[in-house]
């Protein structure tokens, strides 16, 4: 987004790096995006390299000399491409590798993940304190729909988050216990030898008995385990 | 996540890269986490190098030969410091870059930017009918509380995306003029020369009357701008 913002900034006109820098830190968007404000001269730079933009002067301030950038027009159309490319890209990731951490954690003292998830749990409650503040003070009955959406999605995001987490500390001994029957499970199955599961190919009903007989197994792994998921998952998958 | 996973497994019993690979695929874990089946080699590798992982021996598999890994002293302690370390990280983050697309987007036209929010809507959609099908399958009585939200999160996150780009387009016109405002702005201010607002300082009925005064001369840019906004912003930050 950095690059599409130096575009946008340039086609309105010429600035110097600087002034792209404070554009940033005046309206705070360094604390709420990725963008780092320090990232402007290395993207200033390398557009430059591009050929998007050119140095239009040089002008002496005190010590310093800034260069004033302008956009070309190979630079005008780089925009018009960039926005496009940043509206059908997703607003945040939806999926999380987080999502397999419970399922892995019974090697930890349950005091260890208490500490290491009670930390985390501080630093999501202030973020949320931080953005339920910003809305109170950036929203007015004028605001776009699009601008309560920003917060509403975050707020609603840290609330789930939190949540999630609160769950896993109240759920702590089904967590581990369930971990300790997917040890078992893992040791007991040579994965390279499972057939495949296509996801899109069958139906609800059908993956649910799956996952039922999973369930199942986890409860009380035995051998030839195998064998048995491998018979199943061919079954179960034959049209 | 991934170094965590193969430590994970590795820890549980001793496995060639493959076996790994599989255990990814079967649990179908490349389709919602950034985990990609394909970086394993990559990571065995490093790990190996860095003494958390060896070679315990090597197996001859038709006329591929197979390097079986197992964990060092020093990868069990690596695992537990990655799961504390995992604990500790965001689900996903809240913020986004793309909150700041939509006052940038009025070089284009109305068509092109329908045009590429309706393709985003699209990809949103379907992947939101997944996870509804997905949560179908997995959740039973029997789930954990984690598993519910894990569903749950992801779901709520995607409306809240489809919701925002179709205000986006409900609002199209508004949000085009709102931007054209901001241009005027923009081009009417040095912001180099502009103070900072500190966000954490002020009180937010201070704020929200800044935020009012801007609102205000976007409405209508005239000149001195620059020095009118210092001025404001030096009188509501002082204590």
């Amino acid at each position: 987004m950095i690059r599409a913002l130096i575009l946008y900034l340039l086609n309105i006109k010429p600035s110097h790096g600087y002034n792209i820098q404070r554009f940033i830190e005046v309206n705070g968007i360094d604390k709420w995006s990725r963008i780092q404000s320090g990232s402007i001269y290395y993207a200033l730079d390398k557009l430059e390299k591009e050929g998007y933009i050119y140095t239009l002067k040089e002008e002496r301030n005190g010590a310093r000399i800034r260069k004033i950038y302008d956009i070309t027009d190979a630079g005008k159309e780089e925009l018009r491409n960039a926005l496009k490319k940043e509206l059908e890209k997703p607003i945040a990731g939806a999926e999380s590798d987080k999502f397999m951490i419970y399922s892995m954690i019974n090697k930890l003292t349950k005091e260890e993940i208490t500490a290491s998830v009670e930390k985390h749990l501080k630093v999501l409650r202030e973020k949320k304190v931080w953005w339920e503040k910003g809305k109170k003070i950036k929203i007015t009955e004028k605001s776009l729909k699009l601008e309560v959406l920003n917060f509403d999605m975050v707020i609603s995001n840290l609330d789930y988050q939190i949540k999630w987490h609160e769950a896993l500390l109240e759920q702590l001994d089904q967590v581990i216990e369930s971990d300790n029957a997917q040890e078992q499970l893992i040791s007991n199955v040579d994965f390279s030898t499972l057939n495949d599961v296509n996801y899109n190919d069958i139906d609800c009903e059908k993956y649910a008995k799956i996952e039922k007989f999973k369930a199942k197994i986890m409860q009380n792994p035995t051998d030839n385990l195998e064998q048995k998921l491998n018979e199943f998952i061919k079954l179960l998958t034959q049209k």
